[in-house]
């Protein structure tokens, strides 16, 4: 975490539409946060450490601002049905084994070891129900060096009996005292309060839940407008609300003054999304994730355009990876075949809007966090494309564009959270 | 070459809606070609040399029916335009450069390597207009001792100087030569008579290839109704053409007599469904190119209700990776973004459907190839998935769903084409 410098071929984000691209560039780390970009370096940092990684690629570091890390055991598995099915025949099967904690345990290194040689440096993870799984996921996160925000996770209707707590008290007896347990424990790893959605919990739960993120300052995260059947049955369940999201709102579970996170906003009305931008809500745009379940794609080129806070998320198992780059590339496919199919009034992303997405757009939920810009947390990766060959000359421009596309771990030569060099 | 027997957890389709799945079983070789499946093994075979393969999971080679292997240089690059465009900015301009012949020995090298790595056992290639360059990747791809068709390009029409043969008679000449110098001279691969498309074709140049397919019974390639700018000039080219493929038939370059293979077929219409069944014309539907360019996606499970000749194909460079597991994937996802945005009528593949689609499929093109059953070509590959980490028992056939998903070269542990093990 002392004072150090890089160099390297530096990408970043100016704006949601530009990336940056600095060949053979000084970074200095002051801190671990960005204390300067400088083609010759300066006199008064010539002291420090100097790491050159030569003709490679520098990125910041990727952020998944929705990911469950229990159905990580089954990426790539059971994708043959839409949402509510999915959850009742894979999900909440799946997630109830984390009640044993040794099977917490296998299933959670997998996922972490995974997450930790991924280019992702930070993450918004649900767990489960279940508290001292939860602890134990919280850490191993700790233990990787990433930093995070874990959820156990608030369900106390309309799900089996297998995978429900007791009733509200006691959901929010576990959660607050699962607060208390981790609040301060970590130094990278923070609770997040995760109420599933809307159909798994009761007024009650959610009353006591917005009672908790005022006491404890705790941000909020949880699903929204991610699937037709979903939105009737939360439309038949909570017959005042106006909208999907006015159904939190009424809780106090909608941003404002407590930061939060709603994944997926696929059909999210025109009034869901100004009370968005109002709140400041972060939405996890789930590209891979909302084409397995036959979601939908969300309109995210219209929400950009509209100032609202978007990020990208794997939402595994939903989606079936961790890797970052392919959510990259799964945002710009989907957001074409929309554009093709569906509307041509919303354009279909470019790579500078998709990189956007995965760095600083989900980097602000963690402050100053996604750019090498002066105060941005240190946050690299540092890719080695060398492996994927070509036989012309290639721009620094075209071989980061190539990464999204082909990266996956074995191109990332280098990894820093906040100053610290994990490899 | 010599009979054989290997042992694995054999994973072959049936039929197009479903995959059989034998555990330890064995499968005998005969002179390349599959000749019983047993779960124990008959006394006749017992001198046979055995290799077992363990818990590891059999295919048989993967079939990519239509890719470019000169834009195999640039996979991952350009894809923020629609295909007449992309064709005219990126692709031509790569495609020219394979005059030269050290740059397409450097560009086909690499791109054979990856394809011999890959779980990939057949293709079907375009090359460029350039005699000298389409031999030499004919000779790497029999050197690989993968089987293939390669098809030397024509076009004298609609294309920059740069990448356009003088005239039809030219290019004819041209072509003729190539055959005679290619047609008997290798054991695995063969010349495919390639016609670009009908924009870069001239009536003199299509009629002069229905005679040299008739004149050496060769296969045929092309495009077809991949794109909506590229229909409507097909429309302004061929006015007297009753449809796009029409305009292939009327020159006798439609299937029928001649094999025949036209790439993508996303908006064909039922006329031309209706003539390409007729006439047996196989389908490479290429779901990761149609999206890359934003062309659409084809309705393939319909195509496949109808008894249409269907396929996969990766389509380098529209399509970014030569791995057919992403093509499979691809397909999947696809075809559940057509059906919640443009038309429920048409049903999303299953995995089951893209397993026949990129095995017996593409497989048929080659002969009785794309099974294990009795007679078939002996080409499989052999999965290794140990790295695909999970903490919970898995079935056979949940293995295969997530390698699906989540396989590439790292997982392939041995491949055959035609009983002769490659590695």
């Amino acid at each position: 975490m002392g004072n150090s410098v890089i160099r390297g071929n530096l990408c970043y984000s100016h704006d949601r539409d530009t990336v940056i691209i600095r060949p053979n560039t000084y970074l200095v780390c002051e801190d671990g946060v960005c204390a300067g970009i400088f083609d010759t370096l300066p006199e008064r940092y010539a002291a420090l450490p100097l790491t050159d990684f030569g003709d490679r690629l520098v990125l910041p570091g990727l952020i998944d601002l929705h990911v469950h890390a229990p159905q990580f055991a089954f990426r790539g598995l059971g994708m043959d049905m839409e949402l509510l099915d999915w959850l009742n025949t894979y999900t909440f099967p799946e997630e109830s084994k984390y009640a044993q904690l040794d099977y917490a345990d296998r299933a959670y290194s997998q996922f972490v070891s995974h997450l930790r040689r991924s280019a992702t440096t930070r993450a918004v993870c649900f767990a489960t129900i279940h508290t001292p799984a939860t602890e134990l996921l919280m850490e191993k996160m700790e233990d990787s060096g990433l930093i995070s925000y874990i959820g156990k996770v608030n369900m106390d209707r309309n799900s089996p009996d297998y995978l429900r707590e007791d009733s509200a008290e006691a959901s929010l007896e576990a959660t607050e005292q699962w607060i208390c347990a981790t609040n301060s424990r970590f130094a990278r790893t923070k609770p997040i309060l995760t109420p599933r959605f809307i159909p798994s919990c009761s007024d009650a739960l959610l009353n006591g839940l917005r009672a908790l993120a005022e006491k404890y300052h705790l941000p909020v995260q949880s699903h929204l407008s991610e699937n037709f059947g979903e939105i009737e049955w939360v439309k038949e369940l909570c017959p005042d609300a106006k909208f999907y999201g006015d159904a939190y709102n009424r809780f106090g579970l909608f941003g404002g003054d407590q930061p939060c996170i709603m994944a997926h906003c696929v059909h999210s009305s025109d009034e869901e999304l100004e009370l968005m931008k109002k709140n400041g809500v972060f939405i996890a745009h789930s590209p891979l994730s909302n084409t397995n379940l036959a979601s939908g794609v969300a309109p995210v080129s219209k929400y950009l355009e509209y100032g609202l806070n978007v990020a990208l998320a794997s939402d595994v198992a939903g989606g079936d990876t961790e890797n970052m780059f392919q959510v990259m590339a799964g945002a710009i496919r989907a957001s074409k075949l929309r554009w093709r199919m569906l509307d041509q009034k919303v354009k279909p992303l470019t790579v500078d809007q998709a990189f956007y997405l995965a760095t600083l757009g989900g980097g602000s939920f963690f402050g100053k966090v996604g750019s090498f810009e002066d105060g941005y947390a240190f946050d690299a990766v540092v890719l080695d494309d060398s492996a994927l060959d070509h036989p012309q000359e290639l721009t620094l421009r075209a071989r980061l564009e190539r990464c999204i596309y082909l990266a996956d771990e074995r191109h990332i030569a280098a990894k820093f959270v906040a100053g610290r060099r994990l490899f």
